[in-house]
């Protein structure tokens, strides 16, 4: 029931008509008392920034949210000033039906860049979607339905902690397809709740730090959309003292958003379309973690490794190649690189090695490949897919 | 006649053996009278250094070489200590066979990554490399031929610049792909050659703003190989007071190489296996120029972009993404795109516009995208091509 999981909140999801399809494209998310409660949003660094998204950050300036309005099917994003109106408008509807303020409604949008959001589909649609929100787990499936675009499964997750003493505060989340095999729709969108109470700004952190080791490592053509949003509602129906920075409380927390984060962030990689493989690159023994992370950044985006990846072919040449041109400091004659625990390249050349096993690694849908730096103590992971026809069938046109 | 265009030069090709297939695959170009000349290159900023790099970068610190030989089919990178005796063996068996020193030898290889270099076809074939040089034109073809890898014609340009007064200075060159549809050989070099007489220094400067204003504005996959290479000699024929900074003969020969490299880049992209299209991404209107570039890299890189020029798509929206991932400052509502001069974004927003003028602009070979960000006065411009299903085909097997 993803984001029901957590006490304190409602959802709902259906077909409004934005979708020429007729499929599910509007999604709300609220508290069950309609009353804001601490939120948090991490979004794109994209400079062009989508309409929904300038008006998601501002409505979270007060730390504080009571609904979530998504719509797939259009991003609303280079649509100018009257995108924003656009934006605000929805969050006026979903406002007027829940009966709390407006700047308490933050909004989401996924779908075609450049298009004027249709409004009509919404207007008629709002009223009959907050009357439809419901704590049943039937609505938190609609919500997350109602959210997809080129996604072929929905995608939610659960995670529990304890906090210490009794108490064990929920997260539960759900979330659309990575700017990966959605060319049209590059946007990845997430809404998670919990139940916990907690600071807002102690929120926000733990959001931040949850999507840096979650949604920050996956990657599949290195494209950052306009309308990337995580958000989160904390309900405080678990009744604890509000967390703040720091504790075991506070920990458990950001352990639940993280878990949350990285479960939604797999399962985005692995309905990625077209994709035959899901690969998982590691690298240790880097001189920092920003080092690590740019070295397994560099491989996990390029497009040879991509190809070798689509092709089986352990080609760990370009794996040493991309790590010597990812900015970060290596010694090529001090790099390990091992498909699957089988070191194929030891000090920066050719190691001797079983074939077999390497190929039977190869042809396995799920490969790791650790590349070990020899520089540092630092480490870093990333999570790609390989470069399929189905990417370029996908991507080559919008219509 | 390229490589040969200037006066005081020889050059060969043949094949070895290094390639199975019995292709060309080694070439020598030396001075007409084995002396050492000024020389300078500019070379990968890839860590992973191929062996030759590092031999070359060090045979010509003293800013002086009598030749170049080089070999494809294999990149003699990622071979360690090995691969570093390899290719300074390769020096030692053109100085002994031309009658110079060493350390005026340089060396570029180009093929598969991690690979120890087969030194017997090189040993056995060096000798007849050297007996067959020739200031005939049939040498230039040879050695052209000899340095391509999966490259379908060779690349060859010559320009000629008046120095003031009575001299015309001339440079040739030869190149092979660039680090884009060729995978496993994603190496780009180039060898030029010229008879004006240059203080070495200087021929380096002039050498780094030629490259920077051609190759390093190609881009397809945004791969920086661990082999690239561009040397020039310069032999003096012309009997000119030697160059040095500034002056109108500097700047004749600073544009005649710049008019070579970039006819080179040109060749390379147009040779690109299995690219539809050919793409040039200029930015104008950017607060600086490294901005300019950042954008115009960020949109030519794009995996999303490059499907959509694949599917003749003008999906701007994408670009306009790019530019505000790309790092470079944008106000995305200032931001214009058009595709072969047919304004398709204005203000960040869709522009009315004819679309089947657009179409018959997507539909062509060669297609012009301008944005204009209206935040400066800067500009840059990047050539990239499209992404097809040929270049997974051509990078996802290594054999």
């Amino acid at each position: 029931m993803s984001v029901l999981a957590a006490r304190g909140f409602e959802a709902f999801g259906l077909a409004s008509g934005i979708k020429e399809s007729g499929a599910p494209d509007l999604a709300l998310v609220a508290t069950a008392d309609r009353a804001p409660v601490s939120a948090a949003g991490v979004f794109t660094t994209n400079l062009a920034t989508a309409a929904p998204v300038q008006v998601s950050r501002a409505h979270l300036a007060d730390g504080r949210a009571a609904a979530v309005i998504v719509n797939s099917g259009n991003a609303n994003a280079a649509t100018g000033a009257g995108g924003r109106r656009n934006a605000q408008r929805m969050c006026e509807l979903s406002a007027k039906a829940l009966g709390c303020a407006s700047d308490d409604v933050l909004v989401c949008s996924t779908g075609l860049i450049g298009i004027p959001l249709p409004m009509a589909p919404i207007e008629a649609s709002v009223g009959r979607l907050a009357s439809g929100l419901t704590s049943d787990p039937a609505g938190a499936a609609a919500a997350a339905t109602a959210m997809l675009t080129t996604d072929t499964v929905k995608k939610e997750s659960v995670a529990t902690a304890s906090m210490g003493g009794s108490l064990t505060l929920t997260v539960g989340g759900m979330a659309k397809g990575a700017a990966m095999l959605q060319p049209a729709m590059a946007t990845m969108l997430a809404v998670l709740t919990t139940d916990v109470a907690v600071d807002p700004r102690a929120l926000r952190v733990a959001l931040q730090r949850a999507v840096g080791e979650s949604f920050n490592q996956l990657t599949v053509d290195g494209c950052t959309s306009t309308n990337d949003t995580v958000l989160v509602l904390a309900s405080g129906a678990l009744g604890n003292h509000p967390l703040g920075f720091g504790g075991s409380g506070y920990h458990a927390l950001t352990d639940a958003l993280t878990a949350v984060c990285a479960d939604l962030a797999e399962q985005m990689a692995r309905d990625a379309e077209g994709a035959t493989k899901f690969a998982r690159i590691t690298v240790v023994g880097a001189r920092t973690v920003e080092d690590a992370r740019r070295a397994a950044r560099g491989v996990a985006n390029s497009q040879l490794v991509q190809c070798s990846l689509n092709g089986q072919d352990p080609y760990w040449g370009r794996i040493i190649s991309e790590l010597g041109a990812s900015g970060a400091f290596i010694d090529p004659e001090r790099v390990d690189i091992a498909y699957g625990g089988v070191t194929v390249c030891r000090d920066g050349i050719a190691a001797e090695h079983d074939g077999e096993a390497v190929k039977a690694v190869m042809a396995a849908r799920d490969i790791d490949i650790l590349c070990d730096l020899h520089v540092g103590q630092s480490e870093a992971a990333m999570i790609t897919t390989d470069l399929s026809y189905a990417y370029i069938d996908e991507n080559a046109k919008t219509s």
